[in-house]
């Protein structure tokens, strides 16, 4: 998506950790009415899927699900982020290691929301080595829902996250896509 | 709103402590359409006021804000639970204790996202003692930005957070206000 890697190059930060911080549009103030067109480039990408679901991770996860959501005319599901292990109750749990924040935290979703019958897209701001997507899959496993792919708005494919669930099969379809990125440049694949 | 109060009796659950459960619709699954309904309400709610900027607190009043954004065609901004008392870096923060999970937390936002320029506009899913509501307006008067009003999707009058503050002067507008709750039953304000 074009205007997303003009904007990153235009708006981002790279910090030290191989951390983009995209702060101004899509992690802590929201660009709404461009989050709504992305939102309309991940229904159209996944158009041809039978999608019933679109599940994601909170905190930044939600406004680009939900803005896909609102175009697909589905629920949104959020995984919540618990930093306790040890989750009770009637809920779908994984343990996921977080890049950014160098921690580790357990993704929680309550099992009423997630079932066998569910066509889920799985949607989420980033992709850097691919944790929370595993982490979220292995949700799934657990409901039984049935995995239609992945839509990422940044994939950092140079953490090789998203070229390895390619590998396993999974579709992921990222709205830009950088293949290398240090302080002063950005290199965007082909077709991203 | 009638079909909210409509919705909250057929899905919400009491749990102790005073607790409405409306994972299924507003806090884990989310009822996307019907979202998109409350967003369009509280546009119209708040259709004579100049709003720049919708702000809210992560993680789940990010959808209804979003929503209420998508409709004025403003950015949201939202603010970051950090656990921590020292905040450091260029950033606005507010200590808030959370009614819903006994403890404190920091409502941080960086500076650049809010600013003396601004006419904001504070939404959220719950309004219960109000606290978190307090949180982000004193964030909003360190950075000078103008207060428009407060939208909830639900408030718990009975708390009593949402009358303290219409008596100080604050515009607070719930699209379902709730007078009195127990596991069986539960009274809705006229025009709430």
């Amino acid at each position: 998506m074009k205007q997303l890697e003009e904007k990153i190059l235009k708006e981002g930060k790279v910090l030290p950790g191989n951390i983009l911080q995209v702060g101004s549009f899509l992690n802590q103030q929201l660009d709404t009415d461009f989050i709504c067109e992305m939102g309309h480039e991940i229904a159209r990408l996944f158009a041809d899927e039978p999608i019933t679901k679109i599940v994601t991770i909170e905190a930044s996860g939600i406004s680009i699900a939900f803005a896909a959501a609102a175009v697909m005319h589905v629920p949104v599901v959020f995984a919540k982020k618990s930093l306790s292990a040890n989750v009770s109750g009637e809920v779908y749990s994984a343990r996921v290691h977080s890049f950014t924040h160098g921690n580790d935290f357990t993704a929680v979703i309550a099992k009423p929301y997630l079932s066998a019958s569910d066509t889920v897209l799985l949607v989420d701001d980033f992709l850097a080595m691919g944790e929370a997507l595993r982490g979220l899959i292995a949700i799934l496993d657990q409901s039984g829902a049935k995995l239609a792919g992945c839509a990422i708005a940044i994939e950092k494919a140079f953490q090789g996250g998203g070229d390895k669930l390619r590998a396993e099969g999974i579709r992921v379809e990222s709205l830009a896509c950088i293949d290398s990125m240090t302080a002063d440049s950005l290199t965007f694949r082909e077709n991203g």
